[in-house]
């Protein structure tokens, strides 16, 4: 069974994942996971420390063995390369420290009253070090180790920006291959030229006014096999999974399957996806509003995820909230701070996807070795292809 | 820690749910649950079996004594009252049964397919009986005594509907007290009586042609402290758990926190909540866009999950679908059936929160008895009068 | 994942348990839960109520058509026979009862203390209800159908009595097929028949003397395939799981893993199993000691868990305790009881096992269909055949 | 929620672990990780590479900020001294290195045989660098961060050895405070100075005979209260989950709680501990055969599990094997090693079982912050009083 914890603040020594379960024979190396690493800080919109500071490299120091897996826990560190500025603030030992660093009142849209209430803490610093989305880096290393282990079964993730601020993308029909060399070529990840544009404005003049923007992502999983997750029980249904792990990215507010978005405006008979049988390839959909899961289970379609996404809380013109002492009105401290995170957003939820389809793969497929895997795979597509 | 298992058929004996952890001294009867089943059932645009056969009657057969819990598992069945005219093809030994209860194609928008090859299932009945939404009596059974338990700490949890079938009600800003007494009133649990009355037509016109409708349905959780959930990990946040507990009912589609379904067209400055101190109440939030939940972790406004429900795929007229054995393309079967959901849906959501919080809850305040519970609620409302 | 809840009291309405994760197709009946329960029940030193009221008969109520599992969850009911005797004292609403029933002190040995303390409970019987070994039965029905589902791979368990009351068994080398027969013949489930005379001597003593006795079951598990469990994370380890399981046992006070309870006295060159080559079989053992775990793996050999049971602590000639009202000295209630469940814990034990190893298979050969699991295990064994 | 995973190989990097759910306001240093690392590296009989190379230094990364935990997940580093020297053999990257560390043939009493076949690996050392008991110092640093913690409610742990190949001590019935001195001044951690004599003397021998001895360490846990763990559900026994900690240790055969080992010869009148009760102090417990869990919560006796240790399987005179390529028989690999590892046994059981405990603490307690933990606690033990 793979699972895995995350750790490490934002400002701290270094970000920290485990993973346990990783099958054995997995040839991986930091390249694969800086690469990852490197895509979650692009997008138009981002800030400085994100192009800077944050080039991010990971280090992987246990599980990993003459270029491929062992079967034991893979640990990755990624650097604070920023240390020698925190280490006071953020020393492990009780330290003085310019008590500029402390803020006196709650950002909206934090988590830091919720956590300053509800962990009694001295000092909100420790609880917005965890909450912050730096923390997704140590998500996207594990999720790109997840997304390697998928490829050597063909299952391939991406992600694509389907609306930023307000402007909406159109819809385009396209293949995997199309939607990861398109979005990887467009600023904002995003498939429309024409909205691209659009969109680049949009965020520059958020800039301008000292704003923030959200939108919406789409996480695309193609080569998923008929059978991931179950019907049986509330808790193993695949979207169910996959809705936990997005909704569970800092600025995610909303998650669908397919057309989930637009489920309640559709009558029955123009929702649900047709079924026919191709010789030689099996049952297919005309259509795939269902996103590639019904009953909880996979089915054989492509996998898709549509996540909103809020507009970031660190605002240069900042809101109003309260001083923690005094009680009284005052605004927010400004932070230097992205303006648009949504394409990083959808690296990210690829990471989330990437981690649910690979535990659910080898619930069905055993998680022992990639050759068993592989050999228990072809033999239940052997089977397939005879029902 | 609180947790569940639920079993059982669409038309086999009984559901049952087995509830784990939770504390002792609860008073609970059965009423309670036949309350919650009962509003289940509700709802126009169900058809007859929600009206006649559903009639569930809920049976507690452990950890309930003498009036209230007693910390041991509790163990709820639901008989099939129809269980006469399935007892052949349902048998639990080998058995002949009339073979039209064979289906001989798979339905599109339900498991049926995906689940039949997952599981080499010999016969489609084998999937499709626990896929049923059935199943979801079973859970309110479940989430009508969470509730219960959260109601002793003065949480309560409604739903009402806000669009079916394209048709929006429009926003209210009402209480808690008067949505609960709106939504019982209406027949589609919507609070916009205008709306309402389209919803009905809309309705009636699909019953009419055949066809079924989506919508979308509000959880609403009033009275929650802040402080449930966490930010440190991934799988602790309170927005990610109950998004895999709604994503889990079977016609849920997508799921939104707050005003997530429009976070991706509102700028930072009028998303997020502004934070202002109200002497003898503590600290609130001018609006309520975060749905309660910030950073993972609930900051004491109500708690909203907003969620799209699908169509249901059980169609009078039928869509194309093929044939297992000859592999032709055939009508899938018509199926006597609910036209629409939405409000059923809805009462199920609040079970699926209800557990969720419930869990949070018991973490946050200890696990074991009422009186204790009480006892560490209390002490934390004065901790946090004075902070 | 295979994973199951029990539920129900000792004088309950019933015992229940839903075992959810069994893969689909697995052929089962009533009567072979009924059978592991009737064995649970045996044994010489059994009160009247094991002969008698116990007379178990398990219904499965879900989770099963047609004769086989159809992959939803298994629901198990045990009905109390002697509910019409109970009903008052242990009824659903608050309700007069007969206050003898109320027992007015804790009984050493049990849970009684501890939990009225813990679970500020008005009654002892509130906690006492459920934590009574009465529960073993839903244990035994769950293991029953694990013990199925593992017979399909030419797994067998079964469990001998090595030790009553200090009477001691002489070791015996048989293979599995006369380690069963013997153990069914034998009254106290003994392999020697001179120990078994003296043990049966002894349980006569100590209930003329109204004691009661302990004593040691071994567990053992043939057939099991190298493989199952990890080294790779401390609670993948299959010893440590099989611990949990069994230690779980009501009177269970001691595991070992093979010879584990002699590890202290041997040294390493008397201990470890050396290994040794045999063609068209494998790797094989000389001895086995590490009763078939090494490093947390099964290694192939026979699984050996060994188990000390405590005296139970229900004794006609009472010990001190104290008046819970009064805090005076008091004897605690004498009640009518067993004078010796060594057999019947060593059949529950198998129970405990046999939910651990087919966990830990299904975990390795994928867990949704017996068809699956047999084509992923007989590609195991034909890899393992050439290594 | 506590929970934590470890990682690393024997001669990688470096050992990590990653512990979740600790709460807020933990006063911890990497001091008091280290000096529990020392504590495991200590006892007579241990070779050179404890004494030496691994002489550990935690590096807290993590979790830990200004002096006290900040609610996020800790991360303890443990960085291989040695690893210049391995860096070839287990280089990341794939690399030639000196085959000389290719091991042949698979040790008996290892992982290597087994986690070999089942892990498919190209080599032993795959199998072998997690399997290794190396991996407890990890273990010792989580467990040295749940001590810590639970020092703050007066609860204590400690172990002391009671046999070593064969030689047992007397029994002492001394208080927490003279075991903890008596134990940490022993070079073997026994209590009864004439039976360490004859240990050292035993050590000595086995080490000129290129032997290895094992034993048996209890582990003490003072000051725990009441009502930890519950009777409700199989796997939240406290003995069941204290057995999968303990057995889970690399060389620990046998867990016993309390006087479990000896449960099968005392009669149910002299095993069972009588209650009585002390104004001001409340119930108590004439002996503590039980060992502090009745019904599988504690009871407010001292815990007490007893553990046997098999004799280290690397031995400096080795046993027969099979060399894997020619499958003939051979001597194993004769490894410079440890002859006695039973006193450090002993210190990693001390963190098994203080991981359980703190669980099972902050379970019944909450788990956000240690002055609402402490508030909670001292509540309870005023209901305690007045019960």
């Amino acid at each position: 069974m793979i699972r895995f914890l995350t750790s490490g603040e934002s400002h701290g020594r270094c970000l920290a994942a485990i993973i346990d379960g990783m099958p054995y024979g997995l040839k991986i190396s930091e390249k694969d996971i800086n690469l990852e690493l490197s895509r979650r800080r692009k997008g138009y919109g981002r800030g400085e420390r994100a192009a800077s500071i944050e080039n991010d490299i990971a280090e992987i120091v246990s599980g990993v063995r003459q270029g491929r897996t062992i079967a034991s826990p893979i640990t990755i560190l990624i650097k604070n390369r920023d240390w020698q500025n925190w280490s006071e603030v953020m020393c492990l030992e009780k330290m003085k420290f310019d008590k500029r660093f402390i803020m006196p009142s709650a950002r909206p849209g934090h988590a830091d009253l919720a956590g300053y209430l509800k962990y009694d803490s001295e000092e909100i610093r420790d609880i917005l070090e965890r909450a912050s989305a730096r923390e997704t880096a140590a998500r996207v290393a594990v999720g790109s180790v997840c997304k390697k282990f998928l490829s050597e079964f063909g299952i391939r993730i991406t992600s694509y920006v389907k609306e930023i601020g307000g402007i909406k993308a159109r819809n385009v029909n396209i293949d995997i291959d199309k939607i990861i060399s398109a979005s990887e070529q467009s600023p904002v990840r995003c498939l429309d030229s024409a909205a691209e544009k659009n969109m680049i404005k949009m965020i520059e003049k958020a800039q301008a006014d000292g704003n923030t923007l959200g939108g919406r992502f789409v996480v695309v999983v193609s080569g998923a096999p008929v059978g991931l997750g179950s019907h049986a029980q509330w808790d193993n249904k695949l979207d169910a999974r996959l809705s936990l792990a997005l909704m569970s990215i800092q600025s995610v507010k909303a998650v669908a399957i397919g057309a989930g978005f637009n489920a309640s405006e559709l009558s029955g008979s123009k929702f649900h996806d047709e079924i026919y049988y191709k010789k030689g390839i099996g049952y297919l959909r005309k259509t795939n509003n269902a996103g590639g899961i019904e009953g909880g289970i996979s089915n054989g379609e492509t996998i898709i995820c549509d996540c909103i996404v809020k507009p970031i809380p660190s605002l240069k013109k900042p809101l109003t909230t309260v001083d923690l002492k005094t009680k009284k009105s005052v605004k927010a401290e400004a932070v230097r701070s992205d303006v648009c995170v949504v394409p990083a957003a959808g690296v990210v939820g690829e990471s989330a996807v990437a981690v649910e389809i690979a535990k659910a793969f080898t619930e069905k497929f055993s998680g022992d070795t990639i050759r068993e895997i592989k050999r228990n795979f072809s033999a239940y597509r052997a089977y397939l292809a005879k029902r």
